[in-house]
């Protein structure tokens, strides 16, 4: 029997909150046993990518408390639920049926009449079948010439995600001969935004994917507008240039303005699509739609993972209650998400919104206000370009932000150079290990300017190489993070009633329904 | 006299202390007089850019308290002194001086044996001259062929600056017929970063800028060594194809390997060095000498709008002041800049490291430890794309986290669309208005998860169009609200020796002089 309780009615909680400042990371990093403690204190994900938290501030007591933690908390019953098909998002009464996009956990689950397993893979095989066509030249463009170019039209889940995902492959896929499309991304309704991907582009050779679950976000109609408008200006058909993803209930689902249609459903959150028709359209066009089951498949592969009833052995599982224990018991407030590798340039942007979206709330999930913090404020950048930038303020500022690293031992694209006996990509390596021991043990100097306190801690998820496979294992390892945490804080991950305000007071301000504040500040944009 | 205090010696900080949650942000901003609020609370920068406050938590107590504590930490004396020369940097013993490369704010400078105005004037004029040539084809590539496109290979300061002002300006210049060439960056020492940058440009019509002020950057000289064997395999010559941006001292200044050598000092920081020749040969050569100087007039204005000893007339200063009300009295750990202009997409992340890298610090400018918390982290993505991602966090999350709008009244591109009876952006202006009202008044409502508290301070910087001198004066604004807050910290917020530590132990594991946990990581790393 399943308990929704908040994190400060868990008894296991109390016992946690006498750990605070139970683990000095300088002494068991800098200690003889430190080697020890980095090969002893790992897990592995999936597809080769192992996840390392030796440099968390955890020991045995802490690692048992959060074992407690993780039993009273109910957490592997809670995410079995979820997988397996309970009502998980209350607050919009859905089900949450991502993973079931790529893989099945449990036990089938019927919704709206059907196996929603075999839904979302025949909608799979519906966008394979209709990327193989394209790819093969039997769908052509009006003037029946190739399609060489994909352009996604989506905002927030139906931008991030997949173009984190499409950027990450992008070189690999360069590589391996799996390139078969570009692909681009509008989303700001910032006219600037479609008109300057336009003018980047050959639209007679793009196939466009408009992407709203709805079919209402004015984002993504306005730009879609702002397309047609281009294509029909250059005499081109929109018609012959559009595909859907949306659920079969939108308006845009039989839509005769498109060349095709694939659904996704209300089961799926935005920011948890990446697996979906959301993400699959996109990057099955771009690499092909074995590269995307493959990505599927490291997914699915980590999925499984954290289905693992031992705390110790599930990474995600962890990784979620250290998270609760930097939160709430040693008070820190912001993360930061460190990729050693280009190809995940916008990979933190994507988990800005997937944590922030799904934990950054002040109710749980029956509404009623909870009384502790809940999801921090995540930021990143590539290494090593952050070193030259923010990590300034990570060494020697006066908070302390928790650090999620990633670095992989081979490049994407296999061209490298040796100067002064090292290659580019051992330089980065040797960058990302020397960081972490950096933050963790510090250094004394003499002046204080130079010295470093240390004490601050990191985890690292190191792989081969950045493929669909391992590319899938990163996201889902978040994913799962995400939902662990917030059933330990007792949200609701899966609704965002916080975005409604600013959509209800801007259709005032486009009506001209404003008065005093609102109507100030619309004068100060010029409406 | 120049006092250089801790911020908790000062009385007026006492006394802002007492003023804890004075202002009901939903109060001011929900009343009758909100409008006029809206109208009152603002203070032109330049280049049409206003700066407007009224949405943070400040009334005429607040407001009085900040202007004591300005006089008080002596915030203009302090300005004074640094364009007039003194010794800020007193960490690296160095002048402060990147105002003078668009402007003389005071008296004339005069270091290493040279008036340091004409110096930084002398190398624009060096470079606009190069440019002019290159754009005009007398100089060419080594087969008598025009350049088409530059690259900059630089890192930290010396990339994201320069990168996201060129981002800034790229679809103006395009509109505007000022896109001479484009512009590419190569940045990151992993090597998927070059090769990539590599794979996407035509090297043979390239020209390359190695930045580096040291003229010893490793991921610089690394990418430098990658790009040189590139064009080597292509059959071209690398000295016909690289320029240098370096200081007069550095083993590059006199190297025959470049095309042309142009010159910063050790008096500009790197996170300070857009308008110098680090950012002035990428952007002279992208969109011309006269565009390049229209961004320093821009700068130059925005710095003299910094000189008023008035702080309600200074809104840097008082950007600063209340900066530092939201850090040290209410609380606030992170702050986001959240730009409604998708050109201004890197932005944040230039002002990230201008930020958190300046005053990211745990001691004062006499590397004595302070007892208050300084530089906060920043982040932010343009909207409105962050409303469909983080915001959510913003608005409903259990931390209080100021924000910082951009908004233009006019595109750059000036295409647009209507929909539902307004542009792309009206909406656009109507969405950042929206945003700001529903984050300081909230809505009350009888389901806690549909109800928002409010109270969440923002200001918003408002202009006609970015062009090349607002994008200055945005620039400019935050360079100086940083200094100033650096001095109400009392921190040296020009060297980074948080940098250090990262370095000096990745030279180590290259070296393979590791043991205990940094030779664990580097194993994890395969190396």
């Amino acid at each position: 029997m399943i308990q929704w309780k908040n994190l400060d009615e868990l008894v296991s909680f109390e016992r946690l909150k006498e750990l605070k400042n139970e683990v000095d990371l300088k002494a068991v990093l800098s200690g003889a046993g430190a080697a020890d403690r980095v090969a002893e204190y790992q897990i592995p994900i999936a597809a080769g990518l192992v996840w390392n938290y030796a440099a968390r501030q955890v020991d045995d007591k802490v690692l048992e408390a959060l074992g407690n933690l993780a039993a009273e908390a109910q957490l592997q019953e809670k995410y079995q639920a979820l997988y397996n098909g309970e009502m998980i998002n209350t607050g919009e009464k859905r089900l949450v049926l991502h993973q079931l996009t790529r893989g099945q956990l449990g036990d089938p689950v019927k919704a709206d009449g059907v196996d929603k397993r075999k839904f979302y893979e025949e909608q799979r095989e519906r966008i394979a079948d209709f990327a193989d066509r394209v790819h093969s030249g039997e769908i052509t463009n009006g003037a029946g010439e190739p399609f060489t170019s994909v352009c996604q039209i989506g905002i927030g889940g139906s931008d991030l995600g997949p173009r984190a995902m499409y950027i990450a492959l992008h070189n690999w896929a360069a590589q391996t001969g799996n390139l078969l499309m570009d692909a681009h991304f509008i989303s700001n309704v910032d006219p600037d935004d479609p008109a300057g991907v336009l003018s980047e582009i050959d639209p007679a050779h793009t196939i466009f994917i408009l992407v709203s679950k709805s079919g209402t976000t004015l984002e993504t109609l306005t730009n879609e507008a702002f397309v047609k408008k281009a294509l029909i200006s250059r005499g081109l058909n929109p018609a012959d240039h559009m595909i859907a993803v949306t659920s079969e209930t939108s308006p845009l689902a039989k839509d005769s303005g498109y060349l095709a249609a694939f659904f996704m459903d209300d089961y799926i959150g935005g920011r948890y699509s990446s697996t979906s028709a959301v993400g699959g359209a996109v990057l099955s066009l771009a690499f092909g739609p074995e590269v995307f089951a493959r990505f599927l498949s490291g997914a699915a592969a980590a999925d499984k993972a954290a289905t693992e009833p031992d705390l110790l052995k599930n990474a995600a599982m962890l990784d979620a209650c250290i998270g609760v224990y930097e939160r709430n018991v040693q008070g820190c407030r912001a993360t930061a998400v460190l990729p050693y590798s280009q190809a995940l340039s916008r990979f933190p942007a994507h988990l800005q919104q997937l944590d922030m979206e799904s934990n950054g709330k002040s109710v749980n999930r029956f509404g009623e206000p909870v009384n502790y913090p809940t999801g921090p404020v995540l930021f990143g950048e590539p290494g090593t370009n952050g070193q030259h930038s923010f990590y300034q303020l990570l060494h020697q500022g006066t908070d302390i932000i928790p650090l999620q690293f990633v670095g992989f031992r081979e490049s994407q694209l296999a061209t490298d150079v040796e100067i002064q006996g090292s290659t580019s990509q051992q330089k980065l390596g040797a960058n990302v290990a020397a960081q972490i021991v950096a933050f963790a043990c510090g250094k004394e100097d003499s002046d204080n300017n130079k010295a470093f306190a240390g004490g601050r801690p990191s985890s690292i998820i190191t792989g081969d190489r950045l493929t669909p496979e391992s590319l899938g294992a990163l996201l889902s390892h978040f994913e799962n993070k995400v939902m662990f945490q917030g059933f330990l804080w007792n949200l609701n991950s899966f609704d965002q009633e916080g975005v409604q305000l600013g959509k209800t007071l801007s259709k005032k301000v486009l009506a001209g329904q404003t008065d005093g504040a609102l109507q100030a500040y619309a004068g100060l944009l010029g409406i």
